[in-house]
């Protein structure tokens, strides 16, 4: 008995992805052991490690001029580490503040830089909006731009790639990759932890430009250098082997689906459909500015809060789970990321809709 | 069909975890979903993370003044934090060089701290014994004694605790961790990679008295800063959710099968049972002393190295797999860690033995 689930990491699976890991869970390939039981080192798991990142590097059409690693620690340790391998202790960064998962980054930041330029923060909005495309402009000798595409909390995603000219553009795509195609060579760094689009969390995956890397600074963390970590193929120590598989089985399923345009239309098409459900209710509402709403984190709120616990409560009954907003700001959230089908997006809408019948 | 499986890790897991695992993986709990799609801020994932520690705490009997961390990065990861953390980047430390895990450390530890002091080095043994007792005197103003309990790879494994007086012990125990029982009081800390004896790879213990934390330098990435971390419960960022669940079985595991002196004693007649083996062969030879061969990893050399693909694919056939030594060293490497059973060791011992007789 599956129900729908709409957390916002760790987050629903392919359903076919976890029946697979299940099948072969003490047996994998007929190795008689599972796949957390061989070594990383072997022919059998550098195999599938090799294909995990050439399936990848084909969904998203990966430059040549990229690497690819897989990474403990998911975003937030990406957090410390873009710093450490791309700026100077004494240098200059950009960030854009729009919403919570940008100020950590920019937290983080203030730690290991000295000067990090916040140079948009769409406070005024609330974070219900992004910056006017034109308003990005990088400062002089920065070392680069960072910017958070979609805001898993505040549900408000970018509707353009900023143009960083000549400063690399770096991106928390956690809670945005794979959900649509996407032109790397746009970027210097992309960075994701797997547990919204990828697979379970405690992995991180980490694709950048080849001139980025071989600049950290001296004392960074050997497991946070992106060269040591490149030369060894991401086993410099051993990986977490079964999130790395289980991230392979992803991209395959993803390829099965048809790739990132198939995908990015059914996200398209599930996200508008709850849009102008909630749009359409005169009940439920969403504060985010209509050309900068998530595909992937829908939040919304009840006219009248107090039946926020009745809400939860019922649709626990009708097997839809993980409806609560983020603890910061309360309210409803509904996280619908590749994995979550069109059928759970239109159960939900069915249930916002007879609630409002029997609530509103 | 299951094989015995003597991986140096990751490495085998009890079948019944991974059978317990297989049965609950598309539906924990009857919640409908996998653990690994809930939140790590969900009552029910955090009570199973409680319990794991508390479990864990019981098997080790911890005192009360120590946390117990679980985090990402594994051991290696541990090599940067523990100077992050114990030292200043001016101290002084001590290390004790054992085998290549040792040295692991010693390489990180002088990327990150003035000086290195290596109080004792076997290398005159070729890392086939350890320092005498009374041979090991840290040094005045040693921010930390480290050690390496158990050489995973050379299979050499302490007969005693070090006595380090007010200098805190600092101990890499992922190879030999949980199995038998250990004064934890002895130490400062304690860390120890979850994919030998706790789980998959993804997952490092730490386990760190309380007057220890608190001091990391400036300029430590969050996520190694060990009081962050023990402040947010482990949960500064997502943890890998997955990992820590089936540590947590497997602590339920050891104490199902009657804690640490039951373990304690079935891995040591194991050890025995092998090297005895070895010993009365005339064909096949361990060089390590024998009051320092290690109960977990047992490495060992065939009378006629260029016999070692045939006794490997033999062994393969068998049902005997992962007996490889480390490429670093070559020979054979059985490494026969808590899951492994006696019946596993019994299984090779008789191999071991018709294989010298067709071709000793």
């Amino acid at each position: 008995m599956r129900v729908y689930n709409f957390a916002a990491g760790p987050a629903t699976l392919p359903v076919e992805v976890l029946e697979q890991a299940r099948a072969e869970l003490t047996d994998w390939d007929g190795s008689g052991m599972s796949v957390m039981e061989v070594s990383h080192r072997g022919k059998p798991f550098i195999g599938l490690a090799e294909q995990a990142e050439a399936d990848l590097r084909e969904l998203l059409a990966v430059p040549a001029n990229y690497r690819v690693l897989f990474l403990q620690g998911g975003a937030s340790a990406q957090f410390s580490a873009i710093p450490l391998n791309l700026a100077a202790a004494d240098g200059s960064v950009d960030y854009v503040n729009t919403g919570a998962w940008s100020k950590k980054a920019i937290g983080e930041a203030r730690r290991l830089v000295a000067r990090v330029n916040v140079i948009a923060d769409e406070a005024a909005s609330k974070y219900t909006t992004v910056p006017a495309r034109e308003a990005l402009r990088p400062t002089a000798g920065a070392a680069y731009l960072h910017y958070t595409p979609n805001e898993t909390i505040g549900g408000v995603e970018f509707p353009y790639v900023p143009d960083s000219g000549s400063v690399p553009l770096v991106a928390d795509m956690s809670s945005t990759i794979l959900s649509r195609p996407l032109d790397v060579a746009r970027f210097g760094l992309i960075y994701a932890g797997a547990q919204k689009n990828i697979g379970p969390a405690g992995l991180v995956v980490v694709i950048v430009r080849e001139d980025l890397i071989g600049h950290a600074r001296a004392g960074t963390p050997a497991l946070y250098d992106y060269k040591a970590m490149a030369d060894e193929g991401s086993m410099l120590n051993t990986p977490p082997t079964f999130a790395w598989y289980l991230a392979g089985l992803t991209f395959k399923w993803l390829k099965a689906q048809g790739g990132l345009k198939v995908i990015g239309a059914r996200n398209e098409a599930k996200a508008q459909l709850l849009y102008q459900a909630i749009d359409a209710s005169g009940f439920y509402a969403n504060p985010v500015a209509v050309n900068c709403r998530s595909w992937m984190n829908v939040p919304f709120t009840l006219a009248d809060a107090r039946l926020d616990p009745v809400f939860l409560a019922e649709a626990r009954a009708a097997g839809l789970t993980n409806l609560e907003g983020h603890r910061s700001v309360g309210g409803m959230r509904a996280s619908i990321y590749n994995a979550m089908p069109l059928a759970g997006v239109q159960a939900l809408v069915q249930f916002m809709q007879e609630f409002q019948g029997r609530h509103g």
